[in-house]
């Protein structure tokens, strides 16, 4: 009997593949369909909330979430492991220590830096990308500090922390970064004009997705508070000492160099034989790639296209979720016979903090949000994926109830 | 007339130097004498708790303290600087930023890392030697653990932590580290049996100045928590992979290389021309060299012969503490003209800190603790140097109240 119930695997628990999981639990009994869960960690981690964890401002420990806590074990196998690939002809699904066969498939591998082959990037830059990958950084920059009063020599630009890329992830962190330096030259008994915060873009503005009354916000309120931006300047490589940097080839010295300058879908679709369109793979508006019918991809790993506006939806939290409903639904809508649905996203907004006590953010169609409101906004979005995943059990234990 | 007034200059705010200019307000008014205090920080640090800074257990700052919170700067001209040489003839301190001339001198500069010139040591190891090296090893040790899960072909050795000596330091440092160890594991998703804790020690036993029953509790309780001691055993040398050791040479590996095995007086002395004996300098029982009028050489820096024994007394905060209340009184003897006093060192008993719930001690002649206890009275030693220093108000700003 058991093996009729067909199987649904997803892989990945970021906010796409773990709302997925829950939803299905929610939309399917256990008669409908065997579920399974597969993830590298025993924890989800809110990827949006990295570049704290990567600036030290808040603990990793507060950005994760078991993931036995938001799905139920007894409903949902949980399988702790790396995917190898996926086998999309066989139905199966290769893992480090095991595999596994599929009824239909789930993939929500989300994102991975992707340095657009600039050289030296992946050897001398971190990144963005995970728990692990973040808080070595807040401890690579706290190292440097630790190190500053103990050596004869040391070089005043070890102090330094180069960010390449103004999107979301490089000014949020560097936001963090002109709250957590302070600290740390207080703790470390350094001056603060020992230290420098530059980031680095190629493109003619910071945060692309804002309009510019904000951006200019947004740098007014960086710059105030130290942060260096160095808009239009292209990096041509990176070295063990820094970026170099424009047209003249300036070396930007640093101790510490991030890049979040861009990402792609996880390398396990390209080593799976998935067609990629810049990094990522396109998907219709089922959430299917094109004449797939057992599999849905979806988060970071896709581009679903906003017709409206001509081009993909960019990738964020909020749109991996509202994904993840549509998946749930039409993984119900398949095993139960009935007609897929399509995705439309219903943009809640988008609030980009600076720090813990300013922000600026797009709101309610077009409303517009700066400073402590938009910190404040910050606070809620962030809650509102704790709740959405957990409900406001999750939210009283990893919320954020900041002062501000 | 303010010429006329003798200048009492008292170099170093450790345990010796702070609470003799302490006591020096006491002792003496205004008019009797002008005291200056000069130290290379604004803050005083507790020495004795060095070894929780460089485990990370305790937070830096709450093993320092302002000067200032201890002695009125209107009372004691405070000076924050260097010193580079003390030239006895001419009365004169050089300093890294200015000169300063005394009549009467008390050195207390403490001590320095002494590595017996085992090749590589100064090179390769830490060294527990004051705030910015104590925490430097703890963000060192954190570093590691960081890294540990975002390399490739990390060595499985990195997370090793090797400690050079098994004296005071070296054993209370290794009982922060049985502590610690575990919650960085916790933090960084790593197995608590990938980090071995090993302490290296040429002698036939470890801390010394306790007996076989107190030193059999403390390998016990350390051995019980997974720390290695390898006793009897010598380093020949450190490398940057870690030390070698014992007859048969053995390379023992480590990402983190402590050295803890001795010291010296403060450099400034052997500069500045001081006769050396095993590092330091042998004064009289009033605590001044033989046939110095001028100067008082206390704390770390100086050998204080105990008749009973016939051998010096060992460099504690306790001793340094009693020193300085002699000092203070024989200060004010000279200018007073009356006889000096004698040193008696009064001995209120040693406790040993294994981690903040286990320790060893010997307190009122010969009454042994062991166990919770001893950790226990450990905290009331430490919450004592406190109150020596800052009374009751210090002790509630940074005294030690874990539970335990």
């Amino acid at each position: 009997m058991s093996t009729s119930i067909p199987k649904i695997v997803v892989l990945g628990a970021g906010y796409a593949g773990l709302t997925t999981a829950k939803r299905l639990t929610k939309q399917l009994t256990a008669e409908q369909a065997e579920i399974v869960l597969v993830n590298k960690h025993n924890y989800h981690y809110e990827t949006t909330w990295l570049h704290e964890v990567a600036a030290g401002t808040i603990n990793p420990n507060q950005a994760r979430v078991m993931i036995s806590d938001v799905v139920s074990p007894n409903r949902v196998r949980l399988v702790y492991d790396s995917v190898v690939k996926i086998n999309k002809d066989e139905k199966r699904v290769v893992l480090e220590n095991s595999e596994i066969e599929y009824d239909y498939l789930v993939v929500a591998l989300g994102f991975e830096s992707n340095d657009f082959g600039i050289k030296g990037m992946a050897e001398h830059a971190f990144a963005i990308e995970d728990i692990d990958s973040s808080r070595l950084i807040s401890e690579h920059i706290e190292y440097q500090f630790a190190k500053y009063n103990n050596e004869e020599n040391v070089s005043e630009e070890s102090l330094n922390i180069l960010v390449g890329g103004a999107g979301f992830t490089g000014i949020e962190f560097v936001g963090e970064l002109a709250q957590k330096v302070p600290e740390l030259c207080k703790k470390y008994d350094i001056d603060r004009s020992k230290v420098r915060i530059i980031n680095v873009e190629a493109a003619p503005s910071i945060l692309p997705m804002f309009d510019k009354e904000l951006v200019d916000y947004a740098k007014k309120s960086l710059e105030d508070r130290g942060v260096e931006l160095k808009i239009g300047a292209a990096i041509s490589e990176a070295t063990s000492e820094g970026f170099i940097v424009g047209d003249d080839k300036e070396l930007i010295k640093a101790g510490t160099i991030v890049w979040t300058g861009g990402v792609k879908a996880s390398s396990v679709l390209g080593e799976s034989g998935f067609e990629l369109v810049k990094g990522k793979v396109n998907v219709n508006s089922d959430l299917r790639p094109e004449g797939v019918e057992d599999m849905f991809v979806i988060g970071d790993c896709s581009w679903v296209w906003n017709k409206e506006a001509d081009r993909p939806y960019p990738s964020t939290a909020q749109l991996a979720m509202q994904e993840a409903d549509v998946v749930a639904a039409n993984l119900k809508a398949l095993i139960t016979n009935q007609p897929v649905e399509e995705f439309v996203f219903s943009d809640k907004g988008t609030v980009a903090s600076l720090g813990h006590s300013d922000g600026i953010g797009n709101v309610m169609s077009g409303y517009k949000l700066s400073g402590k409101s938009a910190a404040a906004m910050k606070k809620v979005v962030d809650n509102r994926s704790l709740f959405l995943l957990g409900g406001a059990k999750l939210v009283l234990k990893k919320g954020k109830f900041r002062p501000f």
